[in-house]
């Protein structure tokens, strides 16, 4: 079967690419020393989790219990959950997790610390729990060294946890800034006589630069499997390189600049991620979607030389594959043209 | 249970609200003689389109061939499926469902047209078929009342198809400007002594002003039965109206100015819809969520004087309603803040 009798809208994963995407970031963790942990994130794919383990990831990174429950029933034994768990839902449930697998979490609060330690004070083997840093990314962690510190110490005095080091998603484009605020936080703690384990940072668009900074042990890295228009626009990866694309009909051609699309929001997503348009045509290049209903593709030809015909069906690489994926409930399996066969996006919906 | 005893993110429901949007929209439908056909895209969940019906809907609207395959199977027998539907899959599909309900679909094109025609051509009963037309909103549709007109005689020369109508979504605000194309469009196709049984338009943002274009004989409405920051923004709703809200932790606090959610794209999706935040969390109106991650929502406290503790849990109303039910597979059903059960999103996933 070739990719073209496939019906539309579906999502196409091309498995030589990922095979290429992840040994060569794998290869370069090896050379490095760097402890490769992929973000399932991206794929929610039982089979991909167990191939990056495979190959060598030291284990995988979840942002959600409910995805890392999904990847621990499937035969992942060591999941780090970087995210703060509150309240006695989410508590429980990483509590049963923990003696099923070697699970490690986050945290950046004094009261997080502390629901952790109330979670765990009998577990039969301490929590190993990191220090989520903010260092620029101004999204979660704590806001100084001297505050990681404290809450280094505090994980540390709590019967149940164990101190495991540090954790960052940094910004994009400055690992610099991160290692610097990463290593001025290991030293104060290494101060007080605590070992730091571990400093664990992550993103695909500086994976090339980990080994600049060596303070880091262990890189997170989620879209590197399929990439996209985002890591292509900040030099992680080529068009070459991206893996997954959205297989979608020509299902209207109203006007002669104008052709209209199968797939909208609901399966390219609104993620501009930087870019113009809503994702790049393959076949048709110069083509521009430059608008999506929630079914339907908007798509200005008037850059075109060739123009797609009603019913003919294009491939688009998304601005953002990692949404993408998580809107499908299976993928299509393919090798350049033809389809190998399908996978279940088994994590996708799980959402807590 | 409380809705606070919920375990986040969730997407909330009120059927109190969805009963009150549902009821209010249909007499108004009732008592203007429009025929009520209600855009199932919002909420995908067969026991609301089987409510949607028993209120008086004429029938239901699909998108996607595969959702009206789902709302078929739960008894829904009357589905409009406004899209072209093009290749030997989605034809085959669409010929085994029509032996099953009574479907319509739409058509923009000689070929969309064709494929229809060879692919019924030996139906038990003709397909009806309505003539998209395009009547502002630059989507699909056919350009000019002079087109609509050649295409419904193409139709109904066609063995195996019944010409049915006219059917536009028309761009928003301009409801006046797609009466006058197809009030045009419907004088010439009865010109030629063909009879248009129906005149299809949609849209919740101008769905109270229907009544002011009497050419349109049917109204497609998606959006009203959960309205949303869009709906609010355009007047179609209030507030008060909003019946879905994404129930979320607040995981972190790094700052005094800075609260991070649960509920980031893969639970709001990045729908702006011309609003400027990522939704209204209704707790705290002063905050703003100024940007998302996949999983975490990064709001400003600066203009709030009262501020969530880390640990809270809060309700976002969102930008866009549509797109956010179809992340879940489920929904929790509430009245004010009591808990009453949880409903499948049967349809979500069903892309092709």
């Amino acid at each position: 079967m070739r990719i073209w009798d496939v019906d539309t809208p579906a999502v196409l994963v091309d498995l030589d690419r990922v095979e290429r995407n992840l040994t060569r970031f794998q290869a370069y963790c090896d050379r490095h020393g760097i402890a490769n942990r992929p973000h399932v994130k991206t794929h929610k794919v039982v089979e991909f989790a167990r191939r990056q383990v495979e190959l060598g990831a030291v284990g995988i990174c979840c942002q959600k219990l409910g995805e890392a429950e999904v990847m621990a029933s499937a035969g992942l034994g060591d999941i780090l959950v970087p995210f703060n768990l509150l309240g006695p839902a989410k508590l429980g449930r990483a509590r049963a997790l923990a003696e099923r697998i070697t699970l490690e979490v986050s945290a950046d609060d004094p009261k997080v610390v502390d629901g952790l330690a109330e979670a765990f004070a009998s577990a039969p083997r301490p929590l190993p729990v990191l220090v989520e840093c903010d260092t620029g990314a101004k999204r979660c962690g704590v806001q100084t060294p001297e505050a990681a510190r404290d809450l280094a110490r505090r994980i540390d005095r709590a019967r149940g946890l164990r101190f495991a080091g540090l954790m960052t998603y940094p910004a994009k484009g400055a690992p610099a800034r991160a290692a610097a605020f990463l290593a001025e936080a290991k030293a104060l703690i290494e101060a007080e006589g605590l070992a730091v384990a571990k400093v664990s940072s992550g993103g695909t668009p500086d994976m090339w630069r980990v080994h600049e900074y060596p303070v880091v042990t262990e890189y997170r890295v989620g879209t590197y499997i399929y990439n996209d228009l985002m890591e292509v626009a900040c030099g992680a990866a080529t068009l070459d390189d991206c893996a997954l694309t959205v297989l979608t009909t020509v299902v209207s051609r109203p006007t002669s600049d104008r052709a209209i699309l199968d797939a909208g929001s609901k399966s390219l997503t609104s993620d501009l991620n930087g870019q113009t348009g809503h994702g790049r045509i393959v076949e048709y290049p110069e083509a521009v979607i430059y608008a999506l209903s929630e079914e339907h593709g908007h798509v200005d030809l008037s850059a075109c030389s060739a123009r797609p015909a009603i019913g003919e069906k294009v491939r688009v690489i998304p601005n953002h594959a990692c949404p993408v994926s998580n809107l499908f409930d299976r993928i299509v399996t393919v090798r350049g043209d033809r389809v190998e066969g399908s996978l279940a996006v088994a994590a996708r919906g799980r959402v807590d």
